[in-house]
């Protein structure tokens, strides 16, 4: 079941940069598992902002808020769920 | 080069069904040429709306006006383009 | 698994009022039969709006989508989704 | 007497952690308590959020305002509130 | 109760004048018996708009719900409803 | 000449509870003063906001600002005016 | 008193050239009769929008409305008004 | 040429008043002296806002925005700008 | 003197082929000789929509005024204007 | 290929003035090397605000993301990115 996420990253100006290398570090590494695991299926950045599209494949919305809630950067995220299926003309069996 | 691209259909209700369905139908023949051709990457439907997420990958700018503009669904759409590049923490080698 | 959806009608002030009436008892019918279901769980009037607040709980983002575009009153529609989940401080078993 | 409320909540990154499990365990245990009462009908998460929908059983206006500033968690919150009657196509007895 | 209500007024352009006359006519009469009877307690034109603020005192919020769509207006107006409680500064007993 | 006015309060987090206990204290006794003059016409709290509905009486914009401008909490307040005439249908003489 | 005035117009397209103009013609008499009786103080025009920005000077805001809904334009023009009073840093004594 | 400018200003709580009461003193005697230049042409309150709209009369944009950048208030100021030119309607042959 | 001018355009749907592809012809027509006489320095299109982003070289705020208004498309676009001068930062003398 | 890029800066009003002079100072040497390079092609300051309309032209949405990012002031910024094209009455050869 697939969910479209915006999601805007706004980290204080007043965080210890370490602080924020720490964060991104493992979010990153989440992020990637996830994807390996077939959860966040797609990643994009917004061009010139700090911010992403992604497109998640879960069993619920309770996996989707879990996910969601337990990345590292999500205390400092804006989130927007659009819950997506599939489209009629859609030629890809893969995209729902 | 990928766009989002977020397409909101707004067919006139005085439209009559014929003229709507053969517009759809000439519609979903293009949509499905390019996305076998590569060019319309993603299409999925939001759910509850007249209204799609897709994500074009195009060798320039003009190539997805072009694209949009051509689409028979066109005079009837609120579109909106957002440049997307590829995330540090992606994964996936053909999502850029 | 439950969609929060918020409907706003707009019925053409031109619309003949059998149409309008007829729309409505079949609209009405269809609902229903569907509350019946369970599939669509709540369905409020928003108090001074021809709009309602519902909750559906579907098996799958498709089957949402499927309800909702089978209204007789959707092509008059503006429609908006949100996915909820169970909070984490309800009391209510049912309520996820 | 049926209300639709969302509380969006924004607990300052500065607080302590400590603090912020307080103030949310204290929430919790009153919003059992008012959901017990059949005061606080329904309470569902909004995936990817810190923001609930919420929908309230009151016997006046003033109930609704007592209660929603009573919570702990009140002075961190946006809410929004719209009154909600039965649906002529509702089916539940219990739903208004 | 108190329900604080904006009214915007957009009658179609295209219609005649005597039915807007006409219209208008039986507004005035229903709002004029429904403020003698106490449940429209305020209506004061917002200036340069065709458009109100009133104050309405029911007993229920399908009470204020049936009076709204009742107005002969109400097809052609937007309504906006916010709930209103005493406020503990105010020193009028009328007006809670 | 009446004017609606709109009050939205936002006390800092980090004001210590009995400076805002004070500022609160002088403004109910300006807000009961005003009322008693009658130049503070009525006053309402919105429902689930720490917000106000008002409509002042006075005999300038001028008197309006100052009276605005001199409340205790006016550093803390987003307020919007809006100017308020009689309406054709009102029924009630003291509401000009 | 002075009143700030932002006037959107929007002539439908389909009203004919003739009626336009003659609409035009009858705004353009009452505006220039009301600047010379001092009523409508300044009229601007907004670059590139049919639109303007004028300031009354009234002595109610009944005036104000009557004015405002006496123009031929009022039922194709969009409306917002803000009540200007004299700021403290302005050196101008014809300006309050 | 003339520019309506619209200016909302919000000086940080914590700013001591004494620093605050500097600043609104340079900026008086500033705004007063662009007045009897001719510069800063009309500067009115809104009322009930710590904002003004104001019109200025320059001989470039670069002299306007180098007039309004040099406010010593500038940076704690949102500032809108917009064009102004004849109406066709206007009387007066000093508001161009 | 710049202005940065966009241009959304809505023909009607109900136009005449032929009436949009004349007025498009003598609107191209203006443009191109306005570009050529260097006072419509700019013309991009938006990608994916009926729309441009233009910035116009002109002596006064009539003249931009005068030039827009006189487009042949005029009365079917929304257009919004921002004064634009040299930035600090800018290498590039014409571009003031 | 043309990107149009709206950038508002927002500098904390708590920074050093000599952080600012310095960040400020390595903005503009980056930002006249990239227009002397022919990325950054037009840099203008929007009147009455800190913010600047720019357009890049640049070979990928990758390229221009990452000069945006390495703007030492991209971490103060709101950036807003709009894709350009040829439009069909351009003149200009150089603009596509």
């Amino acid at each position: 079941m697939l969910f479209h996420v915006r999601m805007n990253v706004n980290l204080p100006l007043s965080m210890p940069a370490e602080q924020a290398a720490q964060l991104k570090q493992t979010e990153k590494a989440l992020a990637q598992r996830l994807q390996h695991e077939g959860k966040w299926r797609h990643l994009w950045r917004i061009a010139g902002q700090y911010a992403n599209i992604s497109v998640f494949d879960v069993d619920s919305v309770e996996e989707l808020h879990n996910l969601l809630t337990s990345l590292p950067l999500f205390p400092y995220m804006q989130i927007d769920v659009m819950p997506l299926c599939r489209h009629p003309s859609s030629v890809r069996d893969d995209d729902s």
